[in-house]
Order: structure tokens, then sequence, then C-alpha cells
């Protein structure tokens, strides 16, 4: 294999509209190519590769059948839409894809006219092609609107009400379930080829009656796999049931890999859909390539890697990483406490709770794809007695904040909630970045707002959420290695709401809120170069502000800085508040709040993203200097 | 009738324990003593009163048979909760209810062991009584956990997550689908009746399978009526279908006022259920008080009103409400553009949008209970072509968090939020308060966020997010009627990021965003008594921020106090970040920020709400006192 596959097809096609004089013959053809393109691309970057190998056919088969960008084809989640991309005038950028300057990893408005929506968070797609679908027949832009989502997207509540409403409006709206964890039994494939090559050309309503007697005939395979909750969902789709009765059309199931029933389908729905439709096609996950499909998770994100064993180049690791720190932690609390219960939204991996689900199976929860319930959940299993530790990033607990506010917060129930990649992520880009959590936690009453500034903090955070049973608390910590710091066996429990001295300074002080405290100490030696000695803080908590820490920090110096990796309306501006209502600016404080800057921040390393965002080593040296008017960067000095 | 009704057996229940001893025929006795209570009680207090009379025959038969509190009863919503509370020990407080000092709307766990969980807010409950059972069975309290929900509120995402992870965990758990909308057809009655006789000794699976052949005698009521989302769900109810496929038992539909078939249902599914089981009965909203059922929203909620008539006593309106002001103001913008579409989730009254349902049916769209759905449609629809006002409450806002920042904000889509009942909103207490939207909105990259002070005011922002095209944009405006002032028949569009200067005074400056406008002038009246003419601002725009006239007001005063209708983190704190950023705090400001304080409000009236918060002009003015250092009232002077 090389890295440049030979793809005489793919080679000739620029946009989708050269698609449009092939034959199915070469169509088939040029899926091969494509997948060759798509491993040989991913190879070099990295990225998502297991699902966009799983939709491969389906892609050409999209393009070839309908007319993007006039047709709206909408990808759930969008991590699967490599082989989207390259058809669509991006292939020249595709060995680009996740890094800095490069393509993004999801579908992006901006970045083409073939991305009519942009994606990355689950779910979202039914919702979005109704709303074009609906658009149009008002006389907004003309086109089909086609939703491609995954069976474990499709049983999140935001899909089902979508498809709830959309069944009722009735619109001709095209939904494909891309379910790519069964494997194709047998009858299954031949059904639907048998299917899709019969009725390609009777009317609609006898296509969809012989769908429907054609399912009846299948075996039952999938009554006995309910291991996951989305599973419960596949038992609802045998024969469209569930699809039915929320008023759309059902045709599958199809074989998702087989390109002649892709185009007959396609073709058939295209010429005589009248209203909601589902087609259900059954794929798999990293088809075509050998290590991928072997791999416990499909290949569903992977480093560079050679192409032909498959082996990924990852870089040496100095430290762990905090989630498996996190996870190592909750283990230990979760031995000596049997009421800690560990909640997560279809993150088992990620969250690093596998481990937790493996040693205490009957007190972990993947609940699916359901922040909102995971949150109400969590209350739940907290207001009966036990200690929950809900685990979900930062940009996904977005999705559970009103039950965070009526659930948790107001009847101030002990839920603790362990935020993964708070502040920004790197190649997932400005969808996954983790901004706005403290903001949105730290002005509700009642809860406590950690940020860990290393691995060791991380450990006592956990300790302290452990012990905590006076109402919600939080911890925040990034994505990625810790600092390499040594971890504490025996962490005890922090005092709410108290900061830590980290070195005594003069002049300036800095209050460090997170993992931004390493750079602030880097900032500190360029500084002494200069003659200056900041004093140094970890704050600790956002929420409660150690009051005497910040007033004696504020008393003490010319200047007092927050730094912090999130948005303004968190940490720097309760201290803001802080210091306002105790009068401290009346006579005079060079308080500067360093936050992320107003911008969603294209991807890159996290590094360098928080260059963009102004908010490494340099800015806070330079932020420093400004505040005592010794560098001239704002408007006064 | 008399609003202190005979009610001898009622009279010698103070707690569900004392149902223990009464005959099946003293509890039906009971449920009408109850029913009267009720009615008297709401006709003293005014409230939510066709839900619970909707629910009497439920609630003494669940006291009945269940143990409370060690069975955990859930009311979804729980504005349907009175009975309830006159059965748990709260009778002599009930002609408080929604009053300052009283008993809250809803249930409340501070407010009685009987209440296990709190609501407000739709479709928490399967998920809080999962969290209940999952906990039971862990070794935490002991008990059944049983969630009473509304067939539109079950049609909420959450709520379906939460039934797909029930299903799937296989734990004992009672959900009652308290289905109020269909009138119940004879044979459905008959059925159930004789079911309820016939099985209630029978073994349960015969029970099941007896309750599901009934069922399929009953015609077919379903089918026609499809007219709204929540419908659709109904029609998979019928044999429990949907149910059945997610994992749970089935049985009814019964008769919800029915105590015979009641009581012998819920015994024997007490005495026999093994794992997830829903019962659906039908009852009927403002069941037993003529004038509630034949009022068009069935007496939902009230004011005080006369028995006998069933006249309300709504105290005389001096201006409209905001409700109506948006609404007016929407409809003339729609008839200019074509592109306005108008998206509620389930409040098409609420919002004020029925008028545009009427007159523009093709682009107005209530969603259902779906408020992520509500928000990722409106994306949709702005992506292809049309321009959507998408009117939701601040506090149902939050259910829509994620999508607003995922779908709208980084895809910068022309949505509208229409935002009411911002900012404390009375009767309804805590969980209805609209205290973070400014915080979560403001900090969002390219977001336009405003904030209207009177109604005139709302009407030029309706029109400035009626011509805005580059962005999202909101606005917010309070529960209530407007204060007066006339409204503006032709507005012009404001220009983004512009505040407006109320009066010219000298030393302090208050700046003002949204309705405390008026409060600040009548600080502004007391001061001047005291020789202080304060400068006043409107700032209208928490973003962008009118950064010329805010660095002209600090330039030009010793105090500038920024004052709003919501909690830290939102407008003031972003005045704070830019005073800091241009170094405005070197040299001394006296800067405060009046925001609503880190506590949740009780319900009240607004104002004395807004007394709790110290946010009356009578706070106001100490505040500037404060902060000029003519009083002491902070730590420094």
């Amino acid at each position: 294999m090389s890295d440049q596959p030979n793809t005489p097809l793919l080679d000739k096609v620029q946009t989708p509209a050269d698609m449009k004089s092939l034959s199915d013959a070469q169509l088939r053809k040029l899926a091969d190519e494509l997948r060759a393109e798509t491993i040989a691309a991913v190879s070099v970057t990295g990225g998502h590769l297991g699902a966009g190998l799983g939709v491969v056919e389906m892609t050409v088969a999209l393009h070839a059948v309908f007319d993007a960008p006039k047709d709206k084809i909408i990808w759930d989640v969008s991590h699967q839409s490599y082989p989207h991309k390259i058809l669509t005038g991006r292939r020249d950028r595709i060995r680009t894809i996740r890094t800095e300057g490069g393509l993004s990893g999801f579908t992006k408005r901006s970045e083409s006219p073939y991305d009519p929506f942009g994606a990355a968070h689950s779910s979202t797609s039914i919702s979005a092609a109704l709303g074009f679908a609906v658009a149009r027949d008002l006389g907004g832009d003309p086109g089909d609107a086609i939703a491609i989502i995954g069976d474990g997207a499709i049983s999140a509540g935001m899909a089902y009400e979508a498809m709830n409403n959309a069944g009722h409006l009735g619109k001709r709206l095209i939904v494909i379930l891309n379910d790519n964890e069964m494997s194709i039994a047998p009858p299954v494939g031949a059904m639907s080829s048998y299917l899709s090559q019969l009725y390609a050309g009777a009317p609609f309503q006898e296509f969809k009656a012989a769908a429907k007697g054609a399912v009846s005939l299948l075996p039952e395979p999938f009554r006995e796999g309910a291991k996951r909750a989305k599973d419960v969902l596949k038992h609802m789709t045998v024969g469209g049931t569930l699809f039915e009765q929320l008023g759309f059309s059902y045709v599958g199931p199809i074989d998702g890999h087989d390109m002649d029933q892709l185009l007959s389908v396609l073709r058939t729905v295209k010429a005589r859909a009248d209203g909601p439709i589902l087609i259900h096609a059954i794929t798999k996950k990293g088809k075509g390539y050998a290590p991928a499909e072997s791999a416990s998770d499909k290949g569903h994100a992977t480093a560079k890697f050679d192409l032909v064993t498959g082996k990924q180049a990852k870089a040496p690791s100095n430290a762990p990483s905090y989630t498996s720190v996190f996870a190592e932690s909750l283990l230990k609390h979760a031995a000596a406490d049997p009421r800690i219960c560990a909640v997560t939204a279809a993150m088992p991996d990620g969250t690093g709770l596998s481990k937790f689900m493996e040693r205490y199976a009957s007190r972990c929860f993947d609940v699916g794809i359901a922040e909102q319930h995971a949150v109400t959940f969590s209350a739940g299993l907290a207001a009966g007695g036990m200690r929950p530790f809900c685990a979900i990033y930062s940009t996904f607990l977005q999705r559970g904040y009103d039950q965070i506010v009526h659930d948790v917060a107001i009847q101030r129930l002990p839920v603790r909630f362990a935020i993964d990649r708070a502040g920004l992520v790197g190649a997932d880009g400005a969808t996954h970045a983790g901004s706005f959590d403290v903001a949105f936690l730290a002005n509700l009453p009642g809860f406590v707002v950690m940020a860990a500034a290393d691995e060791a903090e991380l450990v006592r955070m956990v300790a302290t959420a452990a012990a905590y049973d006076e109402g919600p608390i939080a911890f925040r910590f990034p994505r990625g290695e810790g600092v390499g710091v040594e971890i504490p066996q025996d962490a005890t429990p922090l005092e709410i709401g108290k900061g830590r001295m980290i070195r005594e300074g003069a002049q300036v002080a800095i209050l460090s809120f997170g993992t931004r405290l390493s750079e602030v100490m880097k900032a500190c030696e360029t500084l002494e170069a200069k003659g200056i000695k900041p004093t140094v803080a970890d704050a600790r908590f956002a929420k409660p502000l150690d009051r005497d820490l910040i007033l004696q920090l504020a008393a003490g110096h010319d200047a007092l800085i927050t730094v912090e990796e999130g948005a303004v309306g968190g940490f720097g501006s309760h201290v803001g508040q802080l210091l306002a209502d105790e009068g401290v600016f009346d006579h005079g404080l060079r308080f500067r709040s360093m936050v992320l800057p107003d911008t969603f921040i294209d991807q890159a390393s996290p590094k360098a993203m928080y260059d963009v965002a102004g908010m490494n080593a340099a800015h806070i040296e330079a932020k420093v200097l400004e505040a005592l008017g010794i560098a001239r960067l704002g408007k006064r000095a």
C-alpha cells in the first residue's frame, strides 16, 4: 500500500458533478478508490477513520444520486465526513485535516458549500435537515434535505424530538440510519439486494410494502443482543415500527456497502418520497481496512499509522493523562465508599470509566447519548442516598445545563461533576472547546467549582468531591497529559473555598485557576530576569472564592492578574465582582483578567490554540508588564 | 359551595398513614372531599387548578396503596401536586400556596419528606425515579419509585432517554402516564373496569396479557386526531408498543377517575411488578369542576375565582404585557418579511405566538416540549434562508444551551431568540427564575444580547432583531405588564452595540440593563433630595458593549454602577472586564455591579422577590451612597 494510492477515477472527480456521467460499475470502482484514498490520507494525518470507512459506498451513492450543494447532505457528528470531503473539492487538502490551518475534522459551513450544516456534537442532523426541508417549502433554499445519522446518535432524546416533529409536519425529508454495530446476517443482505433490484421501478407504496414483507421473513438476531441502551432502539427499527409510528415511511434494512442496493433505493426515494422517510442501512465501521475492522474501537480515532500493519505512531508519553488520573483516583474512593457511583453518557472510554465499569459494574451507568437524563438520573441517585460522579466533557455538559440548574443546584443534591476536556482541546477544534463551564456553573447558588492545576491537584479534587456531601461540586481538568508531578497516594480533601500560595513575590500577584499555572510559572522565570518577582497563587476554587486570599493579594500588590482556561463570565468575573463589592477598585488596583478571547478558535495543537488565545507564558508576561505600566499594550499604562 | 367545604373524612387524614384503615368506599368519598377542598383552596389563592383536579383519584389511590415517604411519589412538573400536598400534612397551609412565605406551587424537597424530588420544569420525573430505584437496589433509601408524568411531558426527548435507560436496566420502577387529553370512550372504561376487577388476583403475566388482549378490542379513535406532535406518541401507547419495545411492561389504558380500577391496578402492580412498568391512565384535566372542564385551558392556571361561577378576579391591567407587545410587534414584521418564522416549544399561549399561529400557520411551529430540537430546527431554518424567532422562556432556554452554542453561535446563524420571563418571575418561584441567560449567552462569540428597559424598547428590539442578518441575536424581557409608556408605531432598528443616555448628572453614573431602569429612576428622585444627581444610561446591549459610552461614564464620574436582572457573570461582569482591560481601575473607579444574589429566591410577588434580591429603588439608592463613600455599607468607603 502507498499513501498515494492509484485512483484513476477519483482523480477525475473534482466535484460531485463529475460523477454524474459514471456508470454504476464505475461508481463501485470509485468507492474502492475513495476508500483507499481515505485510508492513505488518515495514515498520514491521524483522525477519525472507522466511521468514514463505514460510509464510503453511501457517500458515493448519495453524491451520485442527489445534487449537492443544492441538495443538503447533513452528516450527523460528521467525523465520518472525510470521504465526503474528498469528493467535494477538498481532496487536495485532505492530508491537512485536523491540523492548524487545515481542513476541519468535521463538516463546517465556512469551509465548503457542500457542508450545509456543521456538526461535531451528536444527534443534531434531523433537526437541522427538518429546518432545511421546511425552509425549502416556504420558499427558501431549494433541494432535498438528507440527514445521515448513526444508531447511537439516533437514540438520543434530541433525535427523537426531531423525528416526532418531522412526522407531524409531514414534509419531504430523508433520514438515513447508518446502523454500524450489527453484522449483516446473510438473509438481510439477500432480502435487501432482492428488494432494491426488484422494486427500483415499482410505485413507491409497493416498494415500501414489499420492504416490510421481506423484513418479516428475517430471523430475529436482535432480541438477543440487547446489551446497551442503544440496542433497545434497534429492536424497534426491525420493520420500522417506531419510525412508522412517528410518521416516517421506512425502507430497510439494506446493505450499506452494496452499491447497487444503495443506488436503487436512493433513486427510488428521490423519485417518489412525498413525506419523511427513513432508510435503514447496515454498515460496518472500519469496513475494508483489516486493522480497523479488527480493532476494538473499529478504528474510531487514530494517530498516524503504518498502512500495512495499521500500527499507530503515538508519541511516547511523559506523564499519565488527566483522564486516567481521574479514573484511577475515583476507583480508590469507590473501594472505600460503596455509595459512589459513576455515570457516563456514552463515553466510558473517553471519560476513563471503563475500568470502573469492569470493577464495579453495578455502580457504573452508561446511559447512552443522553446528557439530560444523565444529570437528572444522577440527581435521583443522590437523592436516594448514593454519591454519583457524573463524568461529562465540558462541551457536552452544555446539553445537561437545565438539569444541572433545576434538578441538582436548586435541590442542592450531592452530585459530583467530573468535567474532562476543559479549555481548548486541540484537533477537535471549536466545537469541542470546553470554554463555558466555569461561567455557567459558578453563578449557580450553592455550587462548588474547582479546577485542577496539575494531576496531583486533580487527585486532591477527586478526594475533595468524594468527601463533600453538602451539595453539588464540580472539578474541571484538561485533555491530554499531566505535567509529570508526583501523584499523592493518600490525598486528603481540600478545604472548601481555600486556594494556595505558590510563591511570594512583590508588585504583581498572579492568581491562576487551572492548568495555566505552568505557563504562569514560565512567565515568572522571564519576568525575574527583568527584575520582577511576581507572587503566584493557585485559586483552586472559582466558587466559593477564597475571599481572604484575594483581598490579601489585592492589598499587597499594585497589580492583580487572574488567569483561567475559560471565557469571560467565569473565575475572573467572580473575582472582579468581589473586588468591586469590597470597594477595592475605589482607590486603584491594576486588575486584569485573562480569559479566552471572544472568538471560536479553530483546531491546532492545544499550545498553538492557546497562542491564538493569548494565554501562554509570553502573553502572561506581557500582561504583567502592561498592568504594571512597563509596556504599553493597553490604552492606558 | 363554600371555601371551607364539609370534609369529615379528609379532616381525619393528617398524613397518608391515616388512610390505611379506610375502606375502598371511604377512599372514593375521600377523593370527593379532596376535590372539593382543592377547588375551594385554589379559589382563594389562585394557582394551578385543572391539573390537580385531574389526579385527585390517582393521588388518593397512590397514597392508599403505597407507603410514602418510604415509597417515592414523584410528580412530573408537579403543578398537579396540590391534592398530594393536602394529603401529606400541608392542608393547613394550602391556602398560602404560591405566596410569599407559603407553600411552593410545586413539590419541593425542603418543604416535606413527602416530596422526594422537586420539579417545575417538565419531563424529569422518570430520570429521577430511576435514580431512586437504582439507589434502592444498591442499598440506598428503600421503597418504590413512582413517576407520574403527563402525555405532553413524556413526549420530550429527556423522558425518552430515561425510558430507554430504565428499560435497559430492568429495575423495578413504576411510571404512570397521566394521559389527560383524550376523552374516555365507553369501551375503554368498560375494558379497564373489567380488567382491574377480574385480574386483581391473577398472576402478573396473565394480568398483562389480558390487558393487552382487551386493548386490541378497542376502536381506534387515536389515528384521526393527530393534530399535534405529542399526539403522535399517543398512537404508540395503544397497546403499549413503544413502552414494551423500550423494555417496560404496559398496563392500560385505565380510567384514572375510577377509584376501583386505580386501586386494583396499583395493588397488583405493587404486589407483582418485577421490572419497569408503565400504567396508562386516562384522566380529564379540570375533572369535577364545571368551569374548569369547560374552559379552553381546563383551568390550567387561574387567578382567585368565585366558587359558584368560576369567574376569575383578575386585577385590571394598566399596560399591555411584555408578552403581548412582543407578539404584536412580531406580527407586523412577519407581514413585511415572509422569511420570518416563529418557533415555540409547547408554549404558544405563554409566548404570545398563538396569534402568529392563527395568521401565519405555515410559518409557526410548535415543536412540543423539545427545546433542544427547537433551537437546532431554528438553526436549520436560518441556514435554509428563513429568519426564525425562537421564543423560549429564559429558564427553559437552559434546555437548549448546547444547541445555542454548537448549532447557532459557532455557525453564526441568524436565529433570533425572544427570551420571555427574564429575571425573577413571582409565584412560580426559584425554578422559573430567568437568572442565567445573560451570563450564558453574552460570552458566546458573535452573539448579540439585548434587554428591554420597557415595552417601547422591546418593540425597538424586535425591530432590531428582525433587521439583523449577520448572526444570532437575543432580546430578553420580563414577565408581567409594561410600565405604560407609549409604544412606537414605526420602530426603527437600534444601532447594534449602542446604548442611550437617559439623564446627565454628576459624581455617579448608573448603567442599567433591562427593566430595573424604572427603579433606577425612582432611586434618582430620592437621591436628588439628598443633593446627588446621578447620570443614568440604558445599556440596551450586553453584547456588544457600548465601549465608548462605558468609558465615557467611567471617565466622567467617581462611581459607576451597573444594574441588571441576572446573576453574576452577565452584563456587569462584561463591563468589569472591559474596564479592567482598559486599565480604568488602575487609578481608581468606584465600580459596583448589582446582580441577583447568590441564592435561589422563593416565590413572592416580583417586587417582593426583588426586595429579597436587594435590587429595588431603595437598594440602588443605598448602593450609590455606599459607592460614593457617603454611607458605609461595604468594607471600604
